[in-house]
């Protein structure tokens, strides 16, 4: 069973597209919404998500850890986080938006499979979807290749001209054409872009990060539906009560993806 | 003393431009070029990655390790891998291509720093270059872009078109303009490509991978001369004697470099 069809196995059971971001920053990042710290990092960055696992878990069909932010965690801390994972019934996506050279991205689905991952994100710009996507495949691993990201800045290679057409598109279209698992779409983008992207891809799922604290609109969960993979990070895991605004995101998706 | 002003001084003192990649391959990733299993792949890429600081230590002006073949290290790995690098007198840049938004650029730079990088290397995908910068000078890292890399299909998104431009001159000309430590060209990019790029950076390094292995020219070499950082993975790794071949390489880049 592929990421796609476990997906959807576990959001028909769970009734959930809730994707729970795991960013555990650490004191000396920022100032407020960061982890408790011991002093050990690696102890602390894996209790706090094992903790966040297990509070969310019901409502969450799939976690999300930031590569960049467990980037203290060895192999075997990253093994027993993604068997608390599964353990919860759900799935486990590394967003690692890996962009590199082919023989690097083998290495990636690698150790990402080695570490328990189901998937990985990925980014186009060395231009090797295809190779990375076959990467993937030869790791049993799904895909996400960012297609239209949720920071303000994310148009100026995004929406650069590959030939005539606008460069979200070009990717949308390897996408669907390649049968990759799915495209990363803030909720942020604006309409006529969301609908666009939406055109070229009648049906891979959709990684949607940008709801809560990037205050992302509804507009892209309407068009996507059932196949959105919808992230919140911070809005869960730094909440008094993950688990509450867990099942409170899950039920607000279930309400706008029709 | 910023990334530049030390890697000025090591370039100097030791004669080399040369910057060994560590990418410790692993059984399971391809047929030849990994590295010894013991079934234990923390101890596995640690203990490779130590012996080759040692046998390089003295041609190697950097070390180059990639986070994707690194991945299974945890943070006290890094630290000693890093403590290595340092005791040899090189410097270490963290071949990470960083592709995310604001708040996850500066969990990259916090936990690079922690671990004892120098610099890292950052895609400007998502458009964000200037706020990466300003994360890496935060933490007091280098930091060397994406310019035009050294695999075939580079071009789609680095000569896709912003506004009238081609992106890698746009890519250029920020990192000139923002202050960026250096920028990545690759050794088999087009000498027009080469060249456009050399007139918009005066001053930058420039990260050439794609000597050795990828067959690349030496066109990149002789216009940024000895601003370039000139990366070799595999052709010194996974050789009999990489000591050797690291004087060897080294010897070689001072002759093309001016």
């Amino acid at each position: 069973m592929d990421f796609s069809q476990s997906f959807k196995k576990i959001r028909d059971r769970k009734g959930s597209q809730l994707c729970v971001g795991i960013d555990p920053a650490y004191p000396g990042m920022r100032d407020r919404n960061v982890i408790p710290s011991t002093g050990s990092p690696v102890d602390d960055i894996l209790s706090f998500a094992l903790d966040i696992v297990e509070q969310t878990g019901t409502a969450a069909a799939v976690f999300k850890p930031n590569m960049q932010y467990i980037m203290p965690l060895g192999l075997e801390e990253m093994q027993e986080l993604n068997a608390a994972i599964h353990a919860a019934g759900s799935l486990s996506l590394l967003d690692v938006k890996v962009s590199d050279i082919g023989e690097t991205n083998i290495a990636c689905c690698h150790w990402a499979k080695e570490a328990g991952f189901d998937a990985i994100t990925g980014s186009p710009f060395p231009g090797n979807i295809a190779s990375l996507w076959e990467a993937c495949s030869g790791a049993d691993l799904g895909l996400f290749v960012l297609c239209l990201m949720s920071n303000p800045e994310a148009g100026t290679f995004m929406k650069s001209r590959i030939g005539d057409e606008v460069a979200y598109r070009v990717i949308a279209r390897d996408i669907r054409s390649l049968g990759v698992t799915g495209a990363v779409v803030g909720a942020t983008v604006a309409s006529e872009d969301a609908r666009a992207i939406a055109a070229e891809l009648p049906s891979s799922l959709v990684l949607v990060p940008g709801i809560g604290a990037q205050q992302g609109t509804t507009d892209v969960l309407a068009l996507f539906g059932d196949r959105c993979v919808v992230n919140v990070s911070r809005g869960v895991i730094f909440d008094e009560n993950p688990g509450a605004k867990a099942e409170a995101y899950r039920d607000l998706i279930a309400k706008i993806c029709p």
